[in-house]
């Protein structure tokens, strides 16, 4: 049996991603895949055994490309509302570069029994977790007082998700400032209109 | 051919939207919601043809269910905002009701083609429209601003999916009111802390 590299599967994966993104789940076709990344039916088996197996490889990539992009933003100096509006920012960017990452994760929850874990999950974890800990920093500077942060982070993470999927193409250049501004200060309110 | 009955139907779809409650769309087999409708398998084929048709009936079904829910709101006399807390209430205990749609309505999406319209497209872009005038008259009357209803109408919803989807249970008494508490007037401000 021939040896898997690294480097084929990564191609095969950047392949269907890109095939992913214009072809829904089902009518996405194996023989397309193997075409597009250059490589033989068999060679694409050998990989990943099924379309399921093959998507659920594709969901951990982009689980794992956003979680390297919010560590990133860690590493720099901001203020937490300035941090806050980069991890927007970043979010926004991101789904905006994966158009099919909404049908992966949407896929997988679809096709995944109620009690099996989906790789997306710990992402959504560990991305609630991240805004939690801006929000508290916020509030121990007396930057912003934030009582229920678990709930808080919930109304933002959805709401960037609904922009995300029904919002204005192309995104309006402050996006991701005036989202902040609306949710620390209020939607009805004139900061946030002066956000935008 | 015997004839079908609209009394027929309505209890297939409510033994289906039971099953689907408690069974994925690809582990809920026909068989099983026939026998517990108490019909024969030929009774339920000529009722809907596949599992998909019943799918989309029984969103059909949901989406009505929720229209008349906000319609029946409209005819209460109501300041804007206690007409927005009134509607959050609504979209909660409905989804709550109904904790199968959510599945429904991603199977519905991720089986559909791209450019193909999904049912429930029109009772979300209805939801938007009411939630929009709402904050419309809320501005008439000076009571908030809202720079831009179209985008705080979608991070408002997409809020409240993640709430209802990933938020604890059973719900805090006084969800709807913190939820707008804190969309109105910010999550960073004591406004939002005093709402809890």
């Amino acid at each position: 049996m021939r040896t898997k590299t690294p480097l084929q599967a990564d191609k095969i994966l950047r392949v269907a991603a890109r095939l992913f993104a214009t072809h829904h789940f089902h009518q996405a076709r194996r023989e397309d895949i193997a075409a597009a990344a250059e490589v033989g039916k068999g060679t694409l088996y050998r990989y990943f055994k099924d379309k399921e197996e093959l998507y659920l490889a594709l969901l951990e990539r982009a689980a794992e490309g956003l979680s390297s992009r919010l560590v990133e933003l860690e590493t720099l100096a901001l203020g937490p509302r300035d941090r806050l509006e980069a991890m927007v920012e970043s979010l926004i960017s991101f789904f905006d570069e994966h158009p099919h990452l909404f049908d992966l994760i949407q896929h997988a929850e679809v096709m995944s029994s109620h009690d099996q874990e989906i790789p997306w999950n710990r992402t959504r974890q560990e991305t609630v977790a991240r805004l939690r800990k801006v929000l508290e920093e916020g509030e121990e500077l007396g930057l912003f007082r934030v009582a229920d942060p678990e709930l808080s982070v919930l109304l933002l993470l959805g709401g960037i998700r609904a922009v995300l999927r029904f919002g204005q193409q192309p995104r309006p250049p402050d996006l991701a400032r005036q989202i902040v501004a609306c949710f620390l200060q209020g939607h009805g309110t004139p900061a946030c209109s002066l956000a935008s």
